[in-house]
């Protein structure tokens, strides 16, 4: 398998392995019960989406308003903005609505509750509120017990705006190795925001949506009692990070970056690519469990895993491979091309306006994706 | 000092700093009595080239095609692809060249140039080619003492193609944090290129250019005799990794990233903005001075330095400052912004399309960018 029509640093994207990819976590939903509401972050790409919606998805969640904007523009409307709102974007979520989406946005402050209230009181726009619950992730949410949360909802549905339920995500289930620990997280995540849904009707409120998900959570969960959907993202195509996380096998990694040998130090032991920090990202999340694998894994042009061989190190437009032995300046000459599975792929994609598609092992176009803010 | 005209997060660049900086270089590089040919890799914008070259550059450096073929556009012609060629590449390189480029290219492969011979003399184009040189940093280049380095110039000068000089780049200067050991290595880099010009002079080649750089052996060189010309990209804008290393005060910082408070997770004693991983990048090059700052520092929306306020950790699209004391949250409500300063200005900047240009304080425009392969 070579791709000699493209210049490189490039992504490719395995088709099959995405499909597979896709119906796994989708059977994982149908399993638990839950609607699958797939997290675009990963993937940006109309195309993708089209795979996710055809293997069973209903809606999507985006991390940034551009990305709802793009999606909206191929006909997906059922978006949950799954960062927190803050007041000037407000217009830009307008716009979408108006344009046609069902938009959902999220906050965990009383202020911001307190403002989307008032202007949708004075816009008469029915903005569709959730509000984020912090699992033990530490990141963003009110923890399930908090006098906040009722103070939200009590805000919102005596406005025009509308109180569409919780979300949480268990971020944490990416800082462990194992799937007892993964399931013991997705407990949590399950517990906490169950919770904040009980105390809500308890008060009197209609929680519709009860969200939550990550990558680990989502296919490991045994139990999804009292919630509606699941989101995640990086399950589409995997990584590094999630390989070393026992998440997933290497072979299912689906997306990687096609690279150049641009030279041979000798002197200091090194192949030389043309795929440094911008085309691979500088991200080395893989380093708590498999820190060998610094930048990424090494794959031979036709995808077979070279074992024992990563990019040990970045600078902006240069990886640096260290050799096993001599061997292996014969088997990557200057000028020849190999694979790199990255360690976040998230990251990664970020550097690319499109995919080039493998499909039955031969170059299938390109996916665009939107990247930005 | 307020944006509230622009969609946070958000690329800014401060007018004034960037003149003061493009000057600084350039009084170095005159004070050393050499050519500047300012690196684009940091900047990527017609822009701040045209202010380069007003400043009294001559050339640019580049680190893609995609960027020699938008200096190009922008009437550029004589820029230097300081990246390792590959064969793959050279039909790129010479639709540059037809279109009125006066490129320079480089390898340290004697295969390399091989290619590059056969085409020329096949074609009839006259390649200019740079030998890379490594002077202690340990990525790309031959020893100056090296038996490829004579083959390389010879299968060269027996062809159509023209061999132009010899080129290195100290990157190990970004690896100490002293002006005396800047000084050194700076020196270092001097001897090896040229000693390796020496060596081809005395085997009787012409070496037209004697190239060296890196922002801290550019503005620390004590004397670069037998030096033609000095490249250098990020004093341009500097960033926190150069003031880690003393290269730079953190008020010349030029570049900086406005970014809204999107949280307060008071349960975790943090703030939260929408600056993530691909917002800022994942570059943690301060951390072997300055850990600290993890991946940035905290200036309010004016630009006035929080002292020990630091975006602390990422996650894709969320950056999370530990809070100095709970006035942080008085001082950074949610809804608020604020700038980060970032650790490695060319890996933050590579996530924009566009720098907002502040002059005189208000914004002044936009400068477009370019970015990919």
């Amino acid at each position: 398998m070579t791709f000699t029509a493209l210049a490189t640093p490039t992504l490719l994207l395995e088709k099959e392995k995405l499909m597979a990819n896709i119906d796994r976590m989708q059977a994982s939903a149908n399993r638990l019960g839950v609607r699958l509401r797939p997290h675009s972050k990963t993937m940006k790409s109309a195309r993708a989406a089209e795979a996710l919606m055809a293997s069973g998805a209903r809606g999507i969640t985006v991390s940034t308003l551009k990305e709802a904007g793009y999606f909206l523009e191929h006909g997906i409307k059922d978006i949950t903005y799954a960062v927190g709102m803050v007041p000037t974007k407000l217009p830009e979520a307008a716009s979408l609505m108006a344009a046609g989406a069902d938009l959902k946005i999220m906050t965990d402050s009383v202020e911001v509750a307190g403002v989307i209230a008032a202007e949708a009181n004075q816009s008469g726009i029915g903005y569709k509120l959730l509000v984020e619950i912090d699992c033990g992730d530490n990141r963003g949410g009110l923890q399930p017990e908090s006098e906040e949360l009722l103070q939200i909802v009590k805000l919102i549905e005596n406005s025009t705006a509308r109180f569409q339920g919780i979300l949480t995500h268990a971020g944490h289930s990416y800082g462990v190795n194992n799937i007892s620990e993964i399931e013991k997280i997705a407990a949590q995540e399950r517990d906490a925001v169950v919770r904040a849904a009980t105390r809500l009707r308890e008060a009197g409120y209609a929680v519709d949506t009860v969200s939550l998900g990550s990558t680990p959570t989502a296919l490991y969960a045994k139990d999804l009692s009292g919630i509606t959907e699941l989101r995640a993202g990086v399950y589409t195509v995997f990584d590094m990070d999630q390989q070393a996380r026992g998440v997933c096998q290497t072979d299912e990694i689906a997306m990687s970056v096609l690279s150049s040998v641009i030279g041979h130090n000798k002197a200091a032991g090194k192949i030389l690519l043309d795929a440094g920090g911008l085309a691979l990202s500088k991200d080395r999340s893989a380093d708590k469990f498999r820190p060998e694998v610094g930048y990424g894994q090494i794959c031979n042009e036709g995808g077979e895993v070279m074992p024992g061989l990563y990019v040990t190190s970045v600078s902006q437009e240069h990886g640096h491979v260290r050799i096993r032995d001599v061997n292996d300046y014969d088997l990557f000459p200057v000028g020849s091309r190999l694979r790199i599975l990255p360690i976040h792929a998230c990251m990664t994609a970020a550097a690319y306006d499109h995919f080039n598609i493998i499909e039955n092992g031969v170059l299938a176009g390109k996916w665009d994706r939107v990247n930005g803010w």
